[in-house]
């Protein structure tokens, strides 16, 4: 038995179907915790929930993974707990798959209460000022503990724009984080959760070439691209997306960290990406932005919305759509409770989950490139 | 046929037992919209919807019905809009019966707002400042139009403390608001939704003796105390209730308005009410304060419960107390987001909803009064 088998007893990634026209690919990712079907997309759970949605409206809407945040829930509701609750589904009670992020996304989004050493990260806790010291060996720790089925390592996301000297230096201790945490791995073999690692370097393709090149090297379960959507223009997105998707080991499972908007996942997608993660649907669905595959994204607290007793999508099933009205929901808005952005959230999630089963059955069907195109249109009006 | 079965005939309330050591009573109130047995308590839905909670938690719960805000109503989304939706329950997707508060008691919430005349009450809008004028024949004309099952007349709610000539001239108001909207309705009768007298007086049973005289004679569909806890002594509501409920006929339905906690309950069902409202289950949900059976009002907030991986009750089958921990529950309140009010609103909606069923079978099985005595302990603590 190869040493990755061993690994990956419980876990198997599967690619079930190939698009001619592009690098589109569906596959099945295999877990203790459920199948995901991919390409798939991870509502954001921070903090072991995703935001206004209750763990049955999760599930009913459709979701197989979602992804936490070690950082967050190291300080709360902190590792002792998660430890006693069992690990994240329990404390959650999430019938699902959970990836988590490290923290490396927080380096860059906490970057006054930080300071990156070369043995890791200090945080000066956003809740209490209390210090938290994460190294590549405590970010696996962590994880564990909290019981995510894929989880990333320590990485170090640069901010935008940050110069070359610098992506450069961040993106190679970034490789040396990811090698300590798989020597660590290796030495601690732990059958139960896969672990990613992060291709860094920002735009600066050559720098994508060199942290692709030590990840593979170092042959992590799966491959993250980190440190996109962080401000650059689209067009970079696109970029180190085509350039670092394509190259990576066509077994593995890709995922694009905070992507995206649905004619984003279009194009990710079309470049090789098998999943994603972003908070737009449930943001969006507390301000009142709804996603229609018609219309687009429609924004609920328009004054024309007053009187129109239709649900923000006919041909939409979730709970939302076949029980209230746009003219309630505006409503709703307008009077400002938390119900508003519960029902947002479970037509958004619901319709980037059937916006995502579509898209894997084009992909089967042999017609995505034609429907993507088609569809990206709408979206990007 | 006499008059009153004319008027009522989609409506019925009937007795169905009586406490032979209390003035409690239990009994069935037919709508159009469902039938409420009582005693009951209605969730308080001021726009349209229970806050935090969508339409089948509320069904889910056990909810017969609610109490909105005719005041707010227009406002928010207003006449017109109601009017094309059908009714409230069309707009809110409720499956229940629906009373409507006139405005009343925005009289005195909103007092910088309003002026009140012999004809009326001018309001300024709280949202826009626009401008709003209430009499006794636009509340109920409003009301029909919202489509409630049983609607209140307009009224001066007097603020603690008023003093005794001013109690009494805003109650001799209300007398005379009261004659214009019978008037009217017998002018102008209306099947489909039934009309409530509110007894008003304050604190002097004179003038509460003088309220209920006049409005039995107008002979409403149903009476409500009104103007009872708004910040006078525990005890004062007690004689008030006790002085007025069972002076009113036999044969109708009293509601007791604004009331209360689970300890008031027991108290004024003993006196003779038979529906309640309150914001307390649901203000409290959405600040940790949970209810149970054993322990009373919990607040989850409380450290003692970081690792209480046991549901808010045990005996509970509401969704949150089969799906979820005091320990996950702690912390959705500590990192804030509005998934905590739902779970919590979940729970002690279901829980008053259970504490009534409990209520109005012990008074089938004879046992009210010493189950009262038990249970209101629990609560005063």
């Amino acid at each position: 038995m190869k040493k990755d088998e061993r690994a990956s007893a419980s876990f198997s990634f599967t690619l079930t179907a190939e698009d001619a026209g592009s690098f589109a690919r569906r596959g099945i990712f295999k877990t203790p915790s459920g199948v995901v079907e991919t390409p798939n997309f991870m509502p954001v759970a921070t903090y072991a929930n995703v935001r206004a949605l209750n763990s049955s409206q999760l599930t009913a809407s459709g979701v197989q993974a979602i992804i936490s945040n070690a950082y967050h829930l190291i300080l709360r509701p902190g590792r002792e707990i998660l430890e006693k609750a069992g690990k994240i589904h329990a404390f959650m009670n999430f019938k699902g798959v959970v990836f988590t992020d490290s923290g490396g996304f927080q380096v860059m989004s906490l970057s006054s209460l930080r300071k990156v050493t070369e043995e890791g990260v200090f945080f000066k806790s956003h809740i209490d000022g209390s210090s938290l010291f994460l190294t590549p060996v405590s970010a696996i720790e962590s994880q564990r503990i909290i019981g995510s089925d894929a989880a990333m390592v320590l990485d170090i996301c640069p901010e935008f724009p940050t110069d070359y000297k610098r992506l450069a230096d961040q993106m190679k201790r970034s490789c040396r984080w990811a090698e300590q945490a798989k020597k660590y791995i290796d030495e601690n073999p732990y059958e139960k959760q896969q672990v990613f690692g992060i291709i860094q370097g920002g735009s600066a393709l050559d720098l994508r070439a060199e942290s692709l090149e030590k990840m593979m090297e170092l042959d992590f379960d799966g491959y993250a691209i980190g440190g996109v959507a962080v401000g650059e223009p689209k067009e970079e997105v696109k970029k180190v997306t085509d350039f670092t998707s394509r190259r990576l080991p066509r077994e593995k499972m890709r995922y694009l960290m905070g992507v995206g908007f649905p004619e984003d996942i279009l194009y990710s997608v079309s470049r090789g990406v098998d999943i994603f993660d972003c908070v737009a649907p449930t943001r969006h669905a507390r301000t009142g932005t709804f996603y229609t595959m018609k219309e687009g994204k429609i924004n609920i607290r328009n004054a024309k919305f007053r009187d129109d007793f239709e649900p923000i999508e006919a041909e939409c099933d979730c709970f939302t759509c076949k029980n209230h009205s746009r003219a309630y929901l505006r409503h709703l808005f307008k009077t400002g409770d938390s119900l508003a952005g519960q029902l947002g959230t479970i037509h958004n999630i619901s319709f980037y989950m059937r916006f995502m089963k579509t898209l894997r059955e084009k992909i089967s069907d042999g017609n995505f490139s034609s429907w993507s195109v088609k569809t990206a249109e709408i979206f990007e009006k």
